[in-house]
């Protein structure tokens, strides 16, 4: 599903294309949010014009509410969202262990409370991959145990002996199983280990063993020192297949994307773009502009003047401000839609200087440029 | 600026256009609210969707935030929010009476404290005037005293006298002024008085005798019975000039813009579709639906299928209810903007049927199936 097309001669940075029944994503590509199958704020028509290729939900938010019958009905998330672009859904493993209540954890799987009702579920590798196949999910993702940081080597062996264990079982069950919506699926493994080294390259070796359609570096961007999560990132990279997409979940600042598309990863995923966004703070190719702050308040330029989002070609900033102080929820989804637009630009900028064999040095001028 | 094009046979309705620097208006129509120079969860694109016309904006909450000053150097509100079709602007003097603090009204005028900072502030007719020059509004509202309900006949009466004053006044500055931005201006008088026909028709006299550009019936919907509310718009419609335009403030329900629209009256501005529509009432052709309740579960319909807005054409009502139940925004804006296109629709096509002469059959039907 993923075809390599250029590699970086300075960098292990790569440009290729990641083929699914809806649609063919070029890379790197950074996947918006949209864990209730909602980009927060935005529809439809919003991520398209913000560029916007493959979405990201959350098996964990949608088994819990509305269900995967129901989006199953309504003919898989697609129908279901109206997004017609392709979707990849986290397996619910991070949210089991972050969100819900009372987790019990054994080799079977996890049963865990729900954070909205406290009714009480069972997830195991089978039924995560059941899941998602009524979701209709394009690219599905392995149920794993993803360990906090810091965690001690014992315990990290162990949660990646059971990822591995339950990686098997999962890639099973996806081989004994039917999308029933008729559409081919993926599946993506996910490599654990924490910050040890030895164990992310066990890791990563078993999981090709097994066999994927992709592979994920998890368990990263949880609070350890960015060094490491840049030295595990290289570490894994360089054991996973050539041919094959790679996938750093949950990252992240801009800046961290570019260094980990330097590292040879193709896929990103993030709450930043959004999440600030809804705190005032667009992200632009001079730097972060808190809109807030009074020195904007007469200010009739647009957020970016090299930006040409919807955004950014009607509103100025003034009126961006007087949005957001008068609490107008107009506001929100403006700054969404302009940093969305910005990641993806972003990335599609990283990918256009990959294939001109000239991404190093624009990497350079574009991170000096944003740390203004 | 008003232009009667026909007028009902079996009842008092008219259609008309309304001319101003920015744009046409065929009447009846609705104003969707924007007190903050935005109409609440819709973008300048999504009003045009949804068939909007002209936008009301509120002098009160512009003057105290951002200010009329940055407005003005934004080229007005149409600049500043991007929505360049026409804008009405209410005077405040609503707002005053029941928004702001510790407000103490003379002759003069008013001096209140902001609701936002306690800051105290001073609108005089002249000012509220002025304040209306440099938002660039293409409609704008004299200051009035607007008495709550119930009041006593003495309390009204001295209201209107108070009003009738500041009425003068405002048409004085209003003549004695130039709209700093060139563009021509209008302003409308507003006819108070409670529910005491006599006072009604001794405003509406002393209003024409000053001479606006058109008139509105404020100081109803604030709490009286409908009957009231009805008669006073009749009584008041009676004597209004055939060739002016007439605007019910703050009205209404479907039912009642219809209501109205039969009496003689040609505008309307109502927060219900845009407030109800972050409640999760949609209002539809068959009556309202109540998008949380658990009957939309998993239907796959349209929220109308007689609808065709944004939100009718790609969302279902089971998407729509997710949306609700898991507080996603996007759901408050998709319902927002279902509702304005139906209130929209509905003005639209009274003028049709107005101009056809089967108005009050087809008010009688659409009616009786909206109370399903």
């Amino acid at each position: 599903m993923f075809v390599l097309e250029k590699k970086d001669i300075n960098t292990k940075a790569r440009a290729g294309v990641l083929k699914t029944p809806h649609g063919d994503i070029p890379t790197p590509v950074f996947m918006p949010v949209g864990t209730q199958a909602s980009v927060k704020t935005l529809s439809p028509e919003d991520l398209k014009d913000a560029g916007a290729e493959i979405v990201l939900a959350n098996t964990y938010h949608l088994f819990l509410r509305p269900g995967e019958d129901l989006i199953l009905k309504a003919g898989g998330l697609h129908g279901f969202s109206g997004w017609g672009k392709p979707f990849l859904t986290d397996s619910g493993g991070y949210q089991v262990f972050r969100l819900a209540e009372l987790r019990k954890i054994n080799d079977e799987g996890v049963t865990f409370q729900s954070h909205i009702d406290g009714s009480y579920h069972f997830f195991s590798p089978e039924s995560v991959v059941d899941i998602q196949r009524k979701l209709g999910t394009d690219i599905m993702m392995v149920l794993d145990e993803c360990s906090p940081y810091p965690v001690d080597l014992t315990a990290a062996a162990n949660a990646n002996r059971r990822t591995i264990d339950w990686a098997k079982r999962a890639k099973k069950q996806f081989d004994d199983t039917e999308p029933p919506l008729g559409e081919k699926q993926a599946v993506f493994g996910i490599v654990q280990g924490s910050v040890y080294p030895e164990i992310r390259k066990e890791s990563a070796k078993r999981l090709i063993d097994i066999g994927f359609d992709g592979y994920a570096i998890g368990g990263l961007a949880v609070g350890e020192p960015k060094e490491q999560m840049f030295e595990i990132t290289e570490i894994t990279t360089e054991i996973l297949p050539e041919n094959q997409a790679r996938y750093l979940m949950g990252v992240g600042k801009p800046e961290d994307i570019l260094n980990a598309i330097s590292l040879g990863v193709d896929m990103f995923d993030c709450v930043i773009p959004t999440r600030n966004a809804r705190n005032g703070t667009f992200f632009t190719s001079q730097g972060k502009v808190v809109i807030k702050n009074n020195k904007y308040f007469d200010d009739f330029e647009p957020i970016d003047n090299n930006c040409n989002c919807y955004t950014c070609r009607n509103f100025s900033r003034a009126y961006l401000r007087h949005l957001f102080k008068s609490e107008e929820i107009l506001g929100l989804r403006l700054a969404s839609l302009h940093n969305i637009h910005f990641f993806m630009n972003m990335v599609k900028q990283a990918r256009i200087q990959i294939l001109n064999g000239s991404f190093a040095d624009w990497k350079k001028q574009f991170l000096s440029n944003i740390q203004n």
